[in-house]
């Protein structure tokens, strides 16, 4: 196994918190959002076009990586931007030890043996707590909007995992170790990562 | 949160191995199929009779958490060992810090707390593996007819654990942590659960 470390999460949990704060410990490159940006680069499209069809857009009706070969002749944009992610994510696996938050990295990456982690809050009410925190625009929203988009992200990134990748999203079957914010808090979920991460047989 | 932890997992995956070891590192009391001896005095019923109804017996059609008030008047020897096998999950729990492998006490011990751990085994090699090398006599078996079994005895944990409370067996929305042996080995996965509880939020 070498030191990739991907992180999937569950909205209003804390995971890119955590993913970021574990690679500043471990002195690790940190990929979430940005990796976005060489996408970009890569296929001359725009950031914002690209993260609304990379977590939305999906539209072909088989998954992504049995795909390749058969679908280069014809790509939709959609094709364009997850093929185009693939690539980056495995060029910056490839730069050296990093955390990869989201992007079904776990299973891109699966060639290299990374340490898959799964970052799920079980209690709403930390969900919707560090929702608030995090945005005060949505100060306004009631606990039952703000709910209801907390989950309909989730749904998003479960469908978007699902197929790309044939796996179900949050399954534990697909991740090393699953860490429950709503106990933990965020340090000590770094903390347990990290000790985790180190004590792995390898 | 008590000194209580609770157990769920897959079969071939070590769970008991990893439950008793924790228990004896933390100077925790350790239960697991041997509360079922209490069970049988609390009920005059043979330890073998419960264990072959409390596990796959379960014959009821609403879950035993909720029924309680409305079946005393004419329990099935099912409902009679669920009943006393929650009283005696409950006592135990009561006699101070323990590791509870098994039989739903996730839940039935919510209101004490629990810190609820899930043991995995992503790796069906290891299961195997683990499987043959526990129980020599099994050695005979072909690895088609072993994998059959191990499943086997997954669905029945899980129906049993989805018919007493209501939720889904190995969903990691019921556990604080969930571990998987297949990477971290006993050894491993005994001091990251450790570590765990020693920083968990209280």
């Amino acid at each position: 196994m070498g030191d990739i470390i991907t992180i999937g999460r569950r909205f209003g949990s804390g995971g890119r918190e955590v993913g970021k704060r574990l690679a500043d410990e471990l002195g690790f490159a940190y990929y979430d959002k940005q990796l976005l940006e060489s996408v970009a680069e890569q296929t001359g499209l725009a950031v914002d076009y690209i993260e609304q069809y990379s977590e939305a857009g999906y539209t072909r009706n088989y998954p992504y990586a049995f795909g390749r070969a058969f679908v280069s002749y014809q790509q939709s944009p959609a094709e364009k931007i997850q093929l185009a992610q693939i690539d980056v994510i495995k060029q910056l696996a490839d730069k050296g030890p990093c955390v990869i938050v989201g992007r079904c990295s776990d299973y891109f990456l699966s060639d290299s043996n990374p340490f898959n982690v799964f970052i799920n809050a079980s209690n709403m009410e930390c969900r919707l707590k560090r929702c608030y925190d995090k945005v005060p625009a949505d100060k306004g929203k009631s606990e039952n909007q703000m709910k209801k988009e907390i989950l309909s992200v989730d749904k998003t990134r479960a469908k978007y995992y699902e197929f790309s990748t044939g796996q179900k999203w949050g399954d534990m079957q697909n991740y090393h170790l699953c860490v429950d914010t709503s106990l933990f808090g965020i340090k000590n979920t770094v903390d347990v990562i990290k000790y985790a991460f180190l004590h792995k047989d390898d």
